[in-house]
């Protein structure tokens, strides 16, 4: 089917009698559904690339139902992408060669928490916010933001992280076990509810971050963290990137546990200010937020003060207060909006990389310079605690002069990063987007990449296109 | 030639003509070795697991050399194990098809320490305790301690962790990219020096606990912390061993970062009394160690302090010089020597299973219940922090019915922890003595595990008989 049904212009409401179009109707009844919207809607994440829409999209209930799913796909060699909130940045939900989107945002129910050890069992549609709303009575919290409010079966399977991974770490770090359906249908169930194990290979981390391309994240098991008694945010400005990011360095370095350090550079500074009525100098700038004890989070502000002032920080300022710490936050969160009002009717296309630590000003600053020489507009934030930085490409997707200028700008950055001893992506993933990349950071170990999904996926059937470049 | 070499009782001098022999010889010289001490010291770890000798020792000192190794024993489709100091718990250097080990003590070179990063890349052979010499004057340390002064590439391949995973994480955390000599001798580098990343499937990890079956590895990449500028020890001892677990529960719960947590039961403690001649109260107790800023472990401090006392801790025993805190580590390294010398003449037989937190006091309750009503004698210590306990068997290997006993009360203790949700080793591994135990723990996911074997190494050259069942 996958081929003859590519043709993603055409209506395809006939394709109902199609042999397994009608075997997965019998299976799901309404929640099988042709309908172009629908199908558009699942055919593109929140990033640039363009729209590829599956032929059907399937909404799942359960596990089983998705095992059943991809069996049948599985008989007709038809490709299987699993879709959670479609938030992904990479085009890690288009439907490169057509096939059946597995729709899991009904699969939401909250299956266990364990209070006393710190984790708990969700299935793969449950988002974080909805998450971390139902644990508010118990005192834990999940700690993993990456801005969107994502499927944690999403996160998973795109190895997301954001702000507070400097802290916490991302999907991998937290990610205790998963239930995956297969790409013949089988169900199976990695690693367990034991802090540690050294029983066997880890499956656990090969499932997170392999994009749906081994299988489908039907339930997650997480790490979950107890809320911190004292949180308390702050803002510095610098005179130069160079000083924010040399404060980053030595704070990483002396060991203290920040729980977010963002970095965002004058453009981005502009952006937010305008965005959001917010009035913070419009020059190279540190969010902080510091997690522990009262005592704790003041001896780490304090530390963080000096170091900051060592490096021409100025402008010191708290945010104590709940709704203060919250502003800034959403301001934060608010950046991709904010940019894209910098330049009224651009599209924002969001790329990252992520460097060693002590190479970090260097990259940016070149980077910032590149893009500069190319006459594009793109804000520069980063979760630089990591070495991660992102850029936003404001840009004009149908002006393709426009786009090979930032693309060139992305690939300098790119191959800037890996020279550097980094990586293509630090977090955003790899999705169609920088699939090319994946030869000059890997090398050899790429074909070890594909003899596993040679190994799982024989027919290449769960999310065709993606990752492994063809 | 593995199945004609196997005869592990004979004089080999003759295979040395060989085919493979002869190409060995001339490929290493010297560093080929067939004298009998020679394999048979390779042929065991130091657990109970009976000696299985190599028909030969190549001791490497390249990744080039390890690759030409590899190359030819492909060609023979001749059995190849991996070899650090030999100091694994579960039978994982048992040549158990004959074959040759490769010896990689001599790759002991620091490659790289980079104080700015954190980070730092060794050659396989490089121990732990050497790299944290080498470390001394950066201010900077490496924290994972299994006890045995092990290979950083044996700690890798067998996942370890120790005493301070409760705080650091285990090898799974710390090792950042490896490099890998596949079954066809291909050479390939995963993971890197960027602190996180989304580029591809996670292969690091994947190697990391994979006990050589699908790859040797070469070199690896670790994290690096700075040396904290306080630390301080504590012991306490409890009425009860429910206590000494629950006041652990707590102090987990409530997020207090401790760095380590050991529990050591009454027989251990008398144990460790009558070998380092010490005086600690003969009851469960808990030893603790702490890391931070001045004020921040003397804060941790006070409310461990105070959750212990809560659960009829007592004897709360400060040990702030650094002497005395040498003498109580040295004593719980020192706690399988102190064990052996409670029944003299016994051997020690290494076990251990990891629960979630709160299965942990029932755990250890039953299976010490069990240890007594099966006759035998074993001491419990236990990285209590995870939900990791051990058990030290002391037993005669020759005498088969007591080993039936201890063998029974093994097979029972992870049965238990398996039904608790827990794994049949928190960070032994699996070798050949945790085998039979992968079926009941991972049910399908063990064929995907399998998959993964089959591709990466279809001839099964790479340590075969290790972690999965044939």
């Amino acid at each position: 089917m996958a081929e003859a049904a590519h043709d993603t212009k055409s209506q395809v409401d006939a394709r109902v009698d199609d042999p397994l179009m009608a075997e997965l109707r019998a299976l799901l009844g309404d929640r099988l559904s042709i309908a172009r919207a629908v199908r558009e809607h699942h055919g593109k994440d929140a990033s640039y690339h363009a729209m590829e829409m599956p032929d059907a999209v399937a909404f799942a209930e359960t596990t089983e139902e998705v095992s059943a799913i991809v069996k049948l796909c599985a008989l007709h060699k038809t490709p299987v992408i699993a879709f959670g909130t479609g938030t992904s940045l990479e085009g890690q939900v288009q439907a490169a060669h057509g096939g059946v989107c597995i729709d899991l945002s009904g699969m939401n129910r909250i299956l266990e928490v364990n209070e006393a050890d710190l984790d708990c069992r969700v299935q793969a549609g449950v988002t974080r916010k909805t998450l971390n709303t139902h644990l508010r009575d118990t005192g834990l919290f999940f700690p993993i933001d990456p801005g969107a409010d994502a499927s944690l079966g999403g996160m998973a399977a795109t190895s997301a992280s954001g702000t507070n991974a400097v802290r916490y770490g991302t999907m991998r770090n937290n990610v205790m076990g998963l239930t995956v359906v297969l790409a013949d249908g089988r169900v199976i169930r990695t690693g367990g509810r034991a802090r540690k194990s050294s029983a066997g290979y880890d499956l656990t981390r090969l499932f997170v971050g392999s994009e749906g391309t081994l299988g489908v994240i039907t339930e997650v098991q997480l790490r979950l963290y107890g809320i911190p008694e004292a949180m308390a945010a702050a803002v510095c400005s610098f005179e130069t990137l160079a000083g924010a990011v040399d404060s980053v360095i030595l704070t990483i370095q002396s060991g203290i546990p920040v729980a977010r350090i963002e970095l965002l550079d004058e453009l981005q500074v502009r952006a937010i200010n305008d965005y959001a009525k917010l009035d913070y100098p419009v020059k190279p700038t540190l969010f902080f937020e510091f997690h522990g004890t009262e005592a704790g989070v003041k001896e780490q502000a304090e530390m963080v003060g000096e170091i900051a002032q060592e490096y021409g920080g100025a402008n010191f300022r708290w945010e104590t207060r709940q709704e203060d710490r919250t502003r800034l936050w959403q301001a934060r969160h608010d950046a991709y909006f904010a940019n894209l009002a910098l330049k009224p009717g651009s599209k924002g296309w969001a790329t990252d990389v992520c460097v060693p630590i002590s190479r970090l000003a260097e990259c940016i600053l070149e980077t910032r310079k590149d893009i500069d020489a190319a006459g594009v507009m793109a804000p520069i934030v980063g979760h630089v605690g990591d070495g991660n930085f992102h850029l936003t490409f404001l840009i004009d997707p149908d002006d393709p002069e426009e786009m090979a200028r930032a693309e060139g700008v992305n690939d300098r950055m790119v191959m800037r990063a890996l020279a550097m001893g980094g990586t293509c992506t630090g977090e955003h993933g790899v999705g169609t987007g920088k699939m090319r990349f994946l030869q000059a950071e890997h090398g050899d170990a790429l074909a070890v990449m594909r003899q596993i999904k040679q190994a799982l996926d024989p027919d290449n059937i769960l999310n065709p296109g993606k990752i492994l470049p063809s």
